[in-house]
């Protein structure tokens, strides 16, 4: 299904809302304890998914939600709104500004629309199927890299992986040009203006992942969970993003085979 | 001593001018490969420290300069200015916005005016001995944490550690609420307005380390090598900010532990 106008205007619409109290929030309070109820992060998290949700109750009453803070709504219907405020809380909570607001559109479970939002430095992707990836209204493209020994590793920290997860990873390491930690969805929308030729993560939920296959794929990259299957509601959260087709095969690859203990 | 307002102004016209030109390369020709001597982050670099060096020259001709690219010039004057034009190479190449021009000015060897400043974000702290740090103007202060549960810990890249060293920074690790991956001098940043408590790091060469003790500093905080020492021109690279001498003290004795192997 290729979204349509009115579905890209809505994405743009929440994105903004999401935007404007995330602004208000970010390095307010730093002092504060990060996991009391009311710290700040929980505070916008919540607030940013209220204002999404009522958006989309008032524009698009039809559709489902599934929210990280409030839980689902209507999560059967054909069309699906996912929502994650905050992805990329602990940089949130540190004050830098790689954390963004997620939204996707799946259709019958598949995603078809992604956003990705960055409201500090001003940085939005949206990929939307059928339709070349923007970034801040700009066509944007994935870089060339054909061989995986020139290739931008990247991934949000190495705790994120299990014991034998972080083997197979650490033989991707070894293997690429260099490797950047941290980043969160800001890493995604890196892939897809040819700043990072690969992430490799793992453990992300539906609302981590739905809005970035869209981004990376309409800007001309590649990305599946480790056995290179498309990304959907059911997808158990491992999931390699890269630029270019080649050294995505590359890196699946090396994921694949068994690490010696 | 206490570094007067003319020096000051200078540090502020040096960081004014090195943004202006790092926001003309920022995600310009990502496609390039970025080790090719023509490099867009090479020939930003160079260009930043040419500019600096001119305008060092021009208004405090008596001093010395200690550069990245371009190396020493009276390197044994009284006040000697320190130039690192981008630190976070790969976070200039992939385009994250959280590397910084760090300018430094040493007495007699010792930092007492340090600068951090992230064009893109428009983040600028500058501290100098006898004042309170200024984050974009106004006063900085680190947060309170008196106890290594409750801290937020960051460092750039496990990679940069020696094996040694890793296993003793793994153990600070286990006993963190949580650990930040990424960032470079930014890190030392966000320390001094409350964002992160503790940065661990080692290898770090002059032009990297003697901006950020002043900042750290002169907004409450601590900034030492592992073994609780003044950082300064002759000092190894290794080195540890925290935003509390509570949590200071707990990291340098934890990191003073042998690793049993």
């Amino acid at each position: 299904m290729i979204p349509s106008r009115q579905h890209v205007d809505l994405a743009n619409a929440l994105a903004d809302a999401s935007g404007a109290i995330l602004r208000r929030h970010f390095r307010t309070a730093l002092e504060v304890d990060d996991k009391a109820d009311a710290s700040p992060v929980t505070t916008a998290d919540r607030e940013v998914e209220a204002e999404l949700r009522r958006m989309i109750e008032a524009r698009a009453p039809g559709h489902g939600i599934i929210g990280e803070e409030f839980g689902s709504d209507r999560a059967g219907a054909e069309l699906v709104w996912v929502i994650d405020p905050i992805d990329g809380t602990k940089a949130f909570i540190t004050g830098r500004p790689t954390f963004g607001t997620l939204l996707a559109l799946l259709h019958e479970g598949l995603p078809v629309l992604g956003v990705i939002d960055q409201p500090i430095v001003g940085d939005r992707w949206l990929g939307a199927a059928g339709q070349p990836t923007l970034h801040n209204g700009r066509p944007a493209r994935v870089r060339t890299c054909p061989r995986l020994e020139g290739a931008r590793l990247s991934t949000t920290g190495s705790q994120y992986f299990t014991e034998d997860e972080l083997r197979r990873f650490e033989r991707v390491v070894k293997r690429v040009k260099f490797t950047t930690y941290g980043g969160d969805c800001y890493q995604y929308g890196l892939v897809a203006i040819g700043g990072i030729d690969v992430v490799i993560e793992s453990g992300l939920k539906i609302h981590d992942h739905a809005a970035l296959a869209p981004v990376v794929i309409g800007a001309g990259g590649v990305m599946t969970d480790w056995q290179g299957r498309a990304l959907d509601v059911s997808s158990a959260g491992d999931a390699v993003a890269s630029g270019d087709a080649r050294v995505h095969e590359e890196v699946l690859a090396i994921l694949a085979q068994e690490p010696q203990v």
